[in-house]
């Protein structure tokens, strides 16, 4: 809740410890998780460490799919199970998510190791084309740079 | 509220509207208005009409220097007068707020005329350029695009 304030963040992870401090965080964090992370379903969501109720989450992904920001659609191979996807105005919160990984990590005490994310900023414009080609491709893997998990 | 979702954005901001769409809106709001639309005192804040109640904005005045993003001071002029002033991490949200500025403006209906932030989407580093300096200059006045106010 943007409402209270915690002593310690829940994750070390940059967007979080940014949104911790200035707004809500749930939207962009399963934003950050499809674009990101490579998740897809409700399960992975729940279990990506950030300890979002079930209802929340619920309810946030209902509204990412009325704000036009996901999709969902059903798996192939198993027709009950849910997988979401971004939109194209969706993955347009791309270059939104990288200032906030930048700033988190630079600011607040985070996981994120400087160096890395120091090179990240400086890659900008090749970083937001990747994430844009893997959507394309519906590359579902999490992302790499310089072969390496960005993520904490 | 971020629990709650309106039918009609407060404001035809595009920060507003894309704040109304995946988050809470006030603390960034703030900022911008520090950082784009040249307030700085409680009662500019109050009356630059998104109406923020003012326990809320006194609530996010407190964690935003909390957080290290703005500073009090008192005004030169008016020692009763308090002046807030973005700190280096709060002007470090820049890029932030022009992603949040062009996002909200390319998908969401807003009063930003589109060529104008098309624009400012080009000229991404010349106007991040042109806040640090104006921010370091203490020039107090909104920020300018090509002679135009940028702000709806």
């Amino acid at each position: 809740m943007p409402g209270k304030r915690r002593a310690k963040p829940r994750s070390g992870c940059p967007v979080s410890v940014a949104l911790d401090v200035f707004g809500d965080r749930w939207s962009l964090l399963i934003v950050r998780d499809l674009m990101i992370r490579g998740l897809h379903t409700f399960k992975a969501f729940e279990q990506s460490g950030e300890a979002i109720a079930t209802n929340i989450l619920a309810d946030r992904l209902h509204r990412l799919g009325q704000a036009g920001i996901i999709s969902a659609e059903r798996e192939e191979a198993d027709r009950r199970r849910v997988c979401y996807r971004l939109t194209e105005k969706g993955i347009d919160l791309a270059p939104l998510l990288l200032e906030l990984l930048v700033w988190g990590a630079r600011h607040e005490n985070t996981d994120a190791p400087c160096a890395l994310i120091e090179n990240m900023a400086a890659r900008r414009d090749q970083i937001l084309g990747e994430v844009r080609r893997r959507w394309q491709a519906r590359d579902g893997r999490p992302l790499q740079v310089n072969g390496k998990w960005i993520w904490p």
